[in-house]
């Protein structure tokens, strides 16, 4: 049997849907749940331990106490300020070990963390091993295609994105017909989406490319889209969703896909780069 | 006496301000107004004519029939859409022989219009030549200076913009303490500058950082910051402001300095890249 695996779980919807999949698999779960951060559903009839952000001791003092040797990071956690950061004294061990200034991007943290936990004897796995069917495969999953235009478009969206991401600035980028409507940092992709509804021009065009970042650790913070993803893009009036295949998760795909043909948009999974 | 000036007038306060300042060292003006983004109170007692945007022929025509040798571009245009866009005929010539394709990047276009005034024997100058007092300096304005964290954030903005306007996309960028917060991209700096209000962490830091993109036309469309860059930047709590000098406007310098210290921001122009 597999070893029980410990889930460190961030907001969102994707925990849930991760701690589902390992239990469905008949995986023995243990779940440490962040204070703010994690949503109550995901941990509901799962054992599991409430700890705050900063508690890095009592973190990993509550792994090891589980005994799981495999760790699993799974949803996002909204970085906090490093001046309101309870921070515990292993914490602040860490914080000095890896002379971390506040503010750091978000890459070279995942790295860290990822570290930690390695150097504590975990392994740390992704939650595509945990749940194979999570990663965006390569190539068209709706029924609606990109015409040469939003091909156009796409490319010009990977070539920003990946620019981006080589500075560890966001993930994702609008483009309508060869105009960059907006590009994501700190917001998050639901609000550059809600904001590019207002600045599309009049006129067909829009999709969402959605990369990830040379830098980003692929085991704690893969780019994400699901249906409300979808949804979103939709509000926007774009005419499809461009996600990085092999390198990006896709919430619930079955409904992804679903509500994407019912709006017309379409869902691709392109190379872009690794 | 110097001959007579045509001013193309955008949207905005810089346009009126850059009329008085040609009238008051006695040039005469003609203004070519658009129809929706000038503001009427820049024409106001000032010889000029209303055109809508794809009128080309007709403000071609006008700008003829005025006699002006010198044309001066200034004042933002909000991009239009090709599909509401009338174009009349010496539009639509012009569209086919640029092989303009609907949303191309603003540096193309801008490009793509002074070469065409020159090519019918008009002079473009930038708004910098009008009135000198226009370009932001270099060095420190306000009595507020970055320290080191604002030092690093500035030096970080200035390599995330560079990136960025390579790629024709936008020329601002927010940091706080070593985090990207926002990039511009089609919104404009106010919207960038409202939405970091938002998405700034606790604690001090943040700055805005502002370049000239390396393809745009820098007599017809130069980044600009102005009293009200300054109310926004104040309202998202940043610490202060970095231009481009030399390359960069500054609306009303000194009501900008004395708002900066009024709120205890800095301003200060920084060498970037050219």
């Amino acid at each position: 049997m597999a070893p029980r695996l410990a889930v460190l779980a961030g907001g969102g919807p994707l925990p849930r849907q991760v701690i589902g999949a390992a239990r469905a698999a008949g995986r023995e779960v243990f779940v440490l749940a962040f204070e703010g951060e994690t949503e109550p559903a995901a941990v509901d009839g799962v054992p599991h331990q409430w700890v705050p952000l900063g508690a890095v001791g009592r973190t990993l003092g509550a792994l090891h106490a589980a005994g799981s040797e495999e760790v699993v990071l799974i949803g996002p956690v909204r970085r906090p300020s490093f001046a309101t950061l309870k921070l515990d004294w292993r914490g602040m061990q860490l914080l000095g070990k890896l002379g971390l200034r506040a503010g750091r991007g978000d890459d070279r943290l995942f790295q860290a963390i990822v570290g930690e936990l390695e150097a504590e004897g975990f392994k740390v796995v992704g939650a595509d091993q945990v749940m194979g069917t999570l990663l965006a495969p390569e190539g068209l999953l709706t029924r609606a295609a990109p015409d040469a235009a939003a091909r156009r478009d796409i490319a010009q969206g990977i070539q920003v994105a990946a620019r981006l991401g080589e500075l560890d600035v966001g993930q994702a980028v609008v483009v309508q017909h060869g105009l960059v409507l907006g590009v994501e940092a700190a917001e998050g992709t639901d609000r550059l989406l809600a904001r590019c509804a207002e600045l599309r021009r009049d006129g067909p065009g829009g999709v969402l490319v959605k990369l990830k970042k040379p830098g980003q650790e692929r085991r704690a913070d893969l780019p994400t889209i699901g249906p409300a993803t979808v949804e979103a893009a939709a509000a926007a009036r774009l005419e499809g969703i461009a996600v990085h295949a092999g390198q990006c998760l896709i919430i619930d795909q079955e409904r992804v896909v679903e509500r994407a043909d019912r709006r017309g948009l379409f869902v691709v999974g392109v190379g872009g780069r690794g």
